[in-house]
């Protein structure tokens, strides 16, 4: 008689695959299952060959070789196939069986799924699992919530598969229902808004200071020394010294259209929902938009090539230590707007997110690993209930130190015509979050002239309204009718 | 035996009211009825007295006395009360009737009514209508769409009653399905990024310049007199004179916390949605959303006081020369992206939306109206297949003249540690706009790099993709799976 497997898996992409190597290296005996057959047998006859790793040819067989309660996880296409799967599978299964869903799912889904399959007595799991083919197979990143009674079974798989950092695994507890796919979510976001900056601060210097790409790599590979020490700048070194047949960099090569795939964008739209300011990855993911549109791009050059700035005669030097410095404080400003989300997020759906360990998480295995999550977790652990990353005294310091390197860089961008709207949102955040003043006094007069929206007073307590006959003439205007 | 009405009108609140008053007043026969008898009967008795207006006690009631084809307007609260009115109206009306949704509805529910209605026969028109009370009652902006069928019959009625700019009627036929609500919500939109854009430039005078409010309206008064002519600088100039019961000027009494009520932020939603990079309107809801974190502000006032910017110290009549260029640039920016997302959607829903005729509807009536409207209008005359507003010369020209004073007025901002996000985002907009080159080659790179997206090339036929393995280690990564 076979020994039952620990966990069977749904999905033999290669991050299905990925994963069930990685278990299997961690001593858990994993059954697998594909909807083509043949893929099954490849996987068992090469990559999977001489493990403990056993295939099934249907979900009944699947579900049949498992322990109780059963573990089964999900590693297909986000959507309707995961729901269809849940489908299949529930007549096999049992009460507390647990059914996980590593997909990249829109956190509303999963928020639905938890609670629908808590209705018929199966546990349910949406998890984030970051850091691509790599990390699937020797340590992601992973985000799990959904329902937390499931947890406990699925806890000592994830965190022998997922990356370590000092010892600790980057998989926590995030929290029920949708939280973890939302945590992913907000990974991908940011992920948006670092990838932007970098491509801003290469931008600059490259048209606006007229480095060559040889020398930019050598900068890059030198900021990863620094404060900015991460994935995503260590690979940008990487990609500015790959060199194409002929010999010159292969970035150059590359159409400057980027593609995306969704998550930026709910991010984006969360945001304006849940009405939080995340202006940084608004601007990333719309910059990528803007890249799209290349005909238009080049016919607007033409008509617009009187526009030409001129080329920097400055110290070139300096102007890159600013570039540095523009890079670091938006960076900063992308995470506290991130994490303002977040916080939101776990108001609206009481989620009770842990920030500190969201960032631990992070630490690793994910794209967005990086030295600077550190700081992150320790401005939690010095602060659990911190309002905001920019009232905690590492960031403030940091963000002061780099303040007027920040606004140079941005005007040498101005100065020259160059864009720069990840650092210029970044900084108008940082301006308006830290103005006693604001002028949305004259908004509100505004909406109240139009459309008898009443205002408050400086002068009166918060919650008392007021409204004023702005003309002398009219009566009142019915603001539950008219909407702005 | 009763003249049959022409139209009856449900919902009387005071839109609801004066739409029904001006309706009387062109010579159409209405009748009236309300959920709350008693405010049916207040209406006649009061604004409705020697009137033609009839009032119902039950919509079986309003139904009967109605002329065939049947034309119900409703103007109750948006959402799920919409689609309870239509419920009890069904069963009264008989095919080809007309029903009629003016209030704030999202055009998804517009176009979902549209195709349920006219599967039952009936005629759905979903129309936006702007102008707040005052509009209402003496000529708003009517956006009309929904099923075509229904538009002669309704034409010579909301014609009649909109607002009229050379005797032309600021109402047109918009489009099928949600298109009216559509084209009201992205008036809406626009109405947030003027509104701010105002706001910025208010700001910056009074706080960098240190203009009183006195002057600020003698300012706003002359702009009004040029190019930026406009209801909204009309109103910000009237706004500013007003003084309160001790003198000095109320707006400077009002909190600057900004309410919003979702419009501007469906949007931002709809053009992430839609890939359409809007980014003006969606750093003007986030400035709203900013101001309302008021605690939190106060808060980084204190923490970063030490980077308070010294006060300007140059030629405040070209400061002010320069931050009306800005105001009037980025406000060309504004409703080019605008007019960039209804592009977008008439494509993805098929409305053939035209584009000049939206702008003639927003010429009068409603919040946005301006002389700036007819330029948009003489672009599309001369051009009714525009690609893009900013590709046409007179706003091509007067983006170049406005250039240096845009630029200027932002630095003023950044030197001084004021928050210009709509001045800014615009600004970067433009110049990523008018860029033949963007450097979302290395983000392509990155994402290629982790995640196997694969990438175009510069020199090679678009749509052919490479995927190069940057580290020269691993193998494929499974793009469709692991999703960025």
């Amino acid at each position: 008689m076979t020994i039952p497997a620990d966990i069977g898996l749904i999905g033999l992409a290669v991050m299905g695959q990925n994963l069930v190597l990685n278990m299997n290296d961690h001593g858990f005996k994993v059954a697998v299952y594909n909807r083509t057959t043949a893929k099954t047998k490849d996987f068992l006859d090469n990559a999977a060959k001489n493990t403990a790793i056993t295939g099934t040819e249907s979900i009944k067989e699947l579900v049949a070789i498992l322990k109780t309660p059963r573990t089964i996880m999900l590693m297909v296409k986000a959507g309707t196939v995961v729901d269809q799967f849940i489908q299949q599978l529930v007549p096999y299964l049992e009460t507390d069986d647990i059914i996980i869903d590593g997909g990249n799912s829109n956190y509303n889904d999963t928020q639905r799924r938890t609670l629908e399959l808590a209705q018929q007595g199966i546990r349910f799991i949406g998890t984030g699992v970051s850091g691509g083919e790599e990390g699937a197979r020797h340590g992601p990143a992973i985000m799990p919530g959904g329902n937390k009674a499931a947890w406990e079974n699925v806890k000592p798989i994830f965190q022998s598969i997922a990356a370590k950092v000092d010892k600790i695994p980057c998989c926590q507890w995030v929290g029920e229902n949708g939280a973890g796919h939302y945590v992913k979510m907000v990974h991908n976001g940011i992920e948006y808004g670092d990838m932007q900056l970098i491509a801003e601060a290469y931008h600059l210097m490259r048209v606006a200071l007229g480095i060559n790409t040889e020398q930019l790599q050598t900068i890059f590979t030198e900021w990863n020394q620094g404060v900015l020490d991460s994935y995503l700048i260590e690979i940008t070194s990487d990609i500015l010294g790959v060199k194409d047949d002929d010999g010159l960099p292969l970035v150059d090569k590359i159409l400057d259209v980027a593609g995306q795939k969704g998550t930026g964008k709910w991010t984006g739209i969360d945001a304006l929902d849940l009405g939080v300011p995340l202006t940084l990855i608004s601007e990333a993911v719309f910059a990528r938009c803007l890249s799209s549109m290349q005909q238009e791009r080049y016919k607007a050059a033409q008509l617009f090539s009187a526009d030409k700035k001129p080329l920097f005669e400055g110290n070139v030097e300096k102007a890159i230590a600013s570039i540095h410095d523009a890079l670091y404080a938006s960076k900063i400003i992308s995470y506290a707007q991130g994490y303002m989300l977040m916080r939101q997020a776990s108001q609206e759906y009481n989620w009770q997110l842990n920030y500190g360990d969201i960032a631990l998480i992070w630490r690793g295995g994910c794209i967005i690993r990086s030295q600077f999550l550190n700081n992150i977790k320790q401005a939690y652990d010095n602060n659990s209930q911190l309002e905001n990353l920019l009232l905690d005294k590492f960031f403030a310091d940091a963000i002061k130190k780099a303040d007027a390197g920040w606004r140079n860089a941005i005007k040498l961008g101005i100065d020259l015509g160059i864009p720069t709207p990840a650092f210029s949102s970044a900084l108008a955040f940082y301006d308006g979050y830290r103005s006693q003043i604001l002028p949305a006094n004259l908004l509100q007069a505004q909406r109240d002239y139009f459309g008898a929206h009443s205002y408050e007073r400086v002068d009166k307590p918060k919650g008392e309204f007021f409204h004023t006959n702005w003309t002398g003439q009219g009566g009142q205007t019915a603001s539950t009718v008219y909407d702005v």
